[in-house]
């Protein structure tokens, strides 16, 4: 890779989520060299994800390119690539352009979909983790819309018109809201001519609650708020396969050709990491400092990154909060390694989690205060248009949600790229970052 | 195609650019069952498909959904299709997704590309006729620097950084200031360590001068608005042949990975069109009632209709403003009809012509009035903004264009959907709407 050598160590990044980001932002780059890697040239805002697969917003404004944030930073370079493997015990990081030599390493590719082995869910879900996913979702879901206009076939416009999906965490459960939103705003206008009370809204979910990561009020208002949109939830339910455009549940099957699946993550670990020092979820098992314990000149932060705590034994959670701390914490430690300073083990501080599941519709965690309903919905919208990069897509936001506030309707239902199933679905996967 | 029988005549639009689209919203669909057929789910706002290019706009903001226009018509429907043929004899619509009886057809599909039979251009230029081929130019570029960046090879970068268009009307002269806009101001904050001054921008023009359609003043001002930017512009000349990334013309050869096409259009005529109907232009020839002369209830509209004046003796220009009177005439023509009204002869109003360079630099001409410079430009930008369809989309671009005058910046440059050579060049053009 053509990067140049200075004499300053060489910290190399892989991932340009919240934890790769923030790193490389708050690293003193006076006493770095900082090479950042991505195979995206833009950074993801996911938790809007499924704003753009609900066709609420446009792809562009919940992305931001990489290089723009990284304008003021000296000695800090970005590549575009997808890294192959890591070579432990020769320093270097091998991808798709090139081999690029590290002194520290330091991962952070998040996490990718974790089908838990089967296949036939694999090969015909679509899953949502980033903005060419959530597209494929928008331009399918409107698909089969105008399908269903053209079918005289009653079960065939059924199965168009299901959509099930996997998994009611926040992901699932934002998705499942808008879906219903569309359902029951925006939809019949657009297609007069096509019974929208045939569409169905399944949401499965493994466990006996809806958003079962927080408490249970919050489930239970959660539950009544998608009950009330006309979301059909399924829980202590699992998906056994998906196949021919059967959904085979442990109870009930559903016939739908649309799947979504927001039932599991896993780490997305590079190759050459060895096979011990992976832990639950595939992730990178990290000691406090998010340093490697065997190889201590590599870290890893974020979804990526292992580190288990009492309170968290399965590991800290994988959310947005805790790789933004998590970076701008080792932005800290090699700060003041650079200094001869002693590193202090990171510490999390849980800022609560929240769901929105339609208009007014919200709730709201943190450790003093439980709410929910429109204030909770406000807060809501104010912390993720904060959270956004760069204050024109903060203002393009703002200009579609008071929109859709007051009219429910953005005219963003685009079918630019038409969706097309992969004929080789794991080719997506090889690349680490 | 699955489209209620009722008793009224059935009129079939074919194409929903501006003139399909403003006929469909301004029939009177008490007289008349209207359908509405286009490939694409939405109308494009092609005059500012370049600033998609360019990364100046998100796609979605000059993109309309079309079911969202027709929301109030009664008795009229869209359908997502692509046309294959037309039986006149049976009066029938044949499209990928079904037949369809028609009363009278509408021919509106516009233009596509022109490459004058040269097989290497067109299997290798980028044209810019629709959303997605903006989209991979602005891909492209973007991985053009990155791969420029990455290479040791001089010769390969030279490739990379040079951008050739062809044709000198008004899309390319406004790419060409584009793009030159994003070398002088963007690109050199975004890729600090590439040397910006190796990009080269040459404007190919076959006539003696850019912006031919217009008055000398106008394009001696474009001249010279495009050189202080710093394109290269090459008159009198003509691309032979574009082989292994280098562009032989009857002058100079240039060496370059991108060649982008905005030289030539031809009408767009579905298949079925008996080719003694199909005259200059490659368009369908119509009467001063937009009617085909042989087949009364067939009408074609805008781009692809051919209508010969004393003015106008090769058609009347190729513009929107022309497409969108025609729109309006036809409609107005079929109420008439259905009242027993006489029909009055099509009159095309020039409401003049326009071009923007880059900012504060544009020269406008009407009837009465030619200016150049900052009025004209913010004249430009003010008619683009009103022509736009859809509140919100003129609020976004309106802020687009705010951001980008004080900042020049605005963070569009993504590469969401990796540009890659397409295989075959020929799958896309077989559906004429």
């Amino acid at each position: 890779m053509n990067i140049p050598t200075i004499d300053l160590p060489r910290i190399v990044v892989i991932g340009a989520g919240f934890a790769g980001l923030k790193l490389a932002r708050q690293i003193n780059s006076n006493n770095y060299q900082v090479v950042l890697i991505d195979k995206n040239n833009y950074h993801t805002f996911q938790p809007l994800l499924y704003q753009v697969a609900s066709a609420g917003l446009e792809p562009d404004s919940i992305a931001y390119p990489i290089r723009k944030t990284l304008r003021k930073k000296k000695n800090t370079f970005y590549r575009m690539a997808s890294v192959q493997t890591i070579d432990r015990a020769t320093q270097i990081v091998k991808t798709d352009i090139g081999e690029l030599k590290y002194d520290k390493l330091v991962i952070a590719t998040g996490a990718g979909n974790n089908f838990f082995g089967n296949q036939s869910i694999e090969a015909n879900a679509i899953p949502m983790k980033s903005l060419t996913e959530a597209l494929d979702l928008r331009s399918k879901m409107l698909q089969n819309f105008e399908k269903a206009l053209n079918t005289t076939d009653l079960v065939e416009r059924e199965k168009l018109m299901n959509f099930v999906i996997v998994g009611a965490g926040p992901t699932g459960v934002e998705l499942a809201g808008a879906l219903a939103e569309l359902k029951n705003k925006i939809l019949p206008k657009d297609f007069p001519d096509l019974d929208l009370r045939l569409m169905k809204i399944h949401l499965i979910e493994a466990s006996d609650k809806v958003l079962s990561a927080m408490t249970d009020k919050s489930s239970k208002k959660a539950h009544e708020y998608l009950k009330k949109l006309g979301v059909h939830i399924w829980t202590n339910t699992f998906v056994e396969n998906y196949i021919d455009g059967t959904v085979h549940t442990n109870g009930e099957d559903f016939y739908s050709d649309t799947l979504i699946w927001a039932a599991g993550v896993k780490g997305q670990v590079p190759g050459g990491i060895d096979a011990s020092q992976i832990g639950k979820g595939n992730r990178i098992i990290v000691n406090a400092q998010c340093q490697s314990p065997v190889n201590e000149n590599i870290y890893a932060l974020g979804d990526v990154a292992l580190i288990q705590t009492e309170t968290y034994p399965n590991g800290l959670p994988m959310m947005a909060s805790v790789a933004m701390q998590q970076g701008a914490y080792l932005a800290k430690s090699f700060n003041r390694l650079a200094k001869g300073k002693s590193i202090k083990p990171f510490l999390y501080k849980d800022k609560g989690s929240m769901a929105t599941v339609g208009k007014n519709l919200a709730v709201v965690e943190t450790k003093r205060f439980k709410f929910q309903g429109i204030f909770a919905w406000f807060v809501w919208m104010f912390v993720h248009l904060m959270l956004l990069v760069g204050f024109r897509n903060r203002v393009v936001v703002f200009v579609n949600w008071t929109w859709n506030y007051f009219k429910y309707n953005n005219g963003l239902r685009l079918i630019i790229r038409p969706y097309k199933k992969k004929v080789d679905k794991t080719a997506d996967k090889k690349s680490a970052a």
